[in-house]
């Protein structure tokens, strides 16, 4: 089968999209179009030019044994406020506050189209960071976490309030509820996180930060450095935060929860991109 | 801005890849390049002939107001096969084999890379159904559902075995486990699905089907339709199946506890690619 440029420019893009932070072997391209190295590279040439000029991120081109090209995915500080703001106007939408000035989330956390988006937003603050896992916890961070991690192409480390036999063996911690000041525990699969990985904490929804600390507490049994804490929605109605450094999409305030109202704005991450 | 027919090729291809199953209007490309509807026209029929050439889908074009271009994903039989055997070659590595007959599968689940394949393999054998949402079951089956909703541009909406404040209301049923025979509960959150939905229920594993069979009493109370079941793994140690009519990507059986020995084999899935 013969390929034109156009062809080939079709599929090599698909091929780097859906294989994000992995190094394709130039020659896995110079195989499949029976193709000369050069016209292979100029393609390449192509497709990182118009993802530059997008600000949809770049092409990695390493040399040497190990050598080939990455797709090194990125945002515009556009389609980063677009994000946000969409978030914002989907929160204010009526009924959303529960009682104990949560928010209802689980249609968002449940809208693949957005949650990826969102994770590839958050992927494009850390992607600098020498990560090994992104870590979350059950239920609600999952799909979160699984799209930052699609984006950074690593392990997605999951984290249970309750033990199930399907897990392995594993470590549990007990700590304090930030809010509730309650006892509660956490349980992390041994196998699932490799000692000394450098991980990503991702969540839906941060108040206190007591879960976040107590993931925390529990990395420290893994001998793992927490490199980062990225969450969708944080609550400022707390006085003393658990968790000093973290980055949110948006900030919940001003919760009223007699008369349903509340406040959201935008919360740090946006500061990140240019 | 001008863009060349290459550099449009590769925003396209782009852009088309991350709104699966979506209407994009010709005219959303016209303004952004600024030329003339044909040559757009042009270069989707070169998207289009790449993808179908490859057995990765094909672009649906459709006129009228609401009309435009969409990515219909699909996959190819060759790709299937390397998705099942990667997964069997996997669940065959030593110490999976858990009490009880269950198998260690939560680093598959957190492994974005072969879950998003796995999800396009599931979405390519399910697209023709006219389906509204997937569905699935707390905590191990969330990143294939989501991997699967990626593709068809639907919700996931996730049933818990636990109730908490931030599902809102939910409506709950009580179910018998096919293989513990004990009573369990299953709640979902009444706003995440709409009533008289068409439903595809994804799970990580299913043995009698006794949870399956939960959520499709589940379903009853939100006069949903089950258009389809499908799971990574069923185990064949059972005598009577509460499930008929299901897809399985690879099937479990001859459980030997004792020696750790287990037999894994294709499943149905694979039927369903030419």
């Amino acid at each position: 089968m013969r390929y034109k440029r156009s062809e080939r420019i079709v599929f090599m893009t698909q091929y780097l999209m859906n294989h994000p932070n992995e190094v394709i072997p130039l020659t896995f391209f110079v195989n499949k179009f029976k193709q000369a190295k050069s016209s292979i590279s100029e393609d390449v040439h192509i497709i990182k030019g118009t993802l530059e000029k997008e600000k949809m991120g770049t092409i990695i081109t390493s040399s040497g044994v190990s050598g080939g090209v990455s797709f090194k995915p990125g945002m515009s500080k556009d389609e980063a406020t677009r994000i946000v703001e969409e978030v914002i106007e989907k929160l204010q939408e009526k009924d959303r506050l529960l009682p104990g000035g949560y928010l209802f989330l689980s249609d968002l956390m449940g809208n693949p189209k957005l949650i990826n988006r969102i994770g590839k937003m958050i992927a494009s603050i850390y992607i600098e960071e020498d990560l090994d896992a992104i870590v979350t916890i059950a239920t609600k961070g999952i799909s979160l976490a699984n799209a930052v991690g699609s984006v950074l192409n690593l392990p997605v480390v999951v984290i249970r309030k309750d033990n199930k036999v399907t897990e392995g063996s594993t470590v549990s911690i007990n700590y304090v509820s930030g809010s509730t000041r309650q006892i509660e525990t956490m349980v992390l699969s041994k196998r699932t996180l490799k000692e000394h990985s450098n991980v990503l904490i991702v969540d839906d929804f941060m108040r206190a930060g007591g879960s976040i600390n107590g993931v925390m507490n529990l990395m420290r049994e893994f001998k793992a450095t927490v490199k980062g804490v990225s969450v969708l929605v944080e609550s400022k109605e707390v006085e003393q935060r658990l968790i000093r450094d973290y980055t949110s999409l948006v900030r919940l305030s001003d919760v009223d929860e007699y008369n349903q109202n509340f406040n959201v704005e935008m919360g740090n991450s946006l500061s990140k991109f240019e």
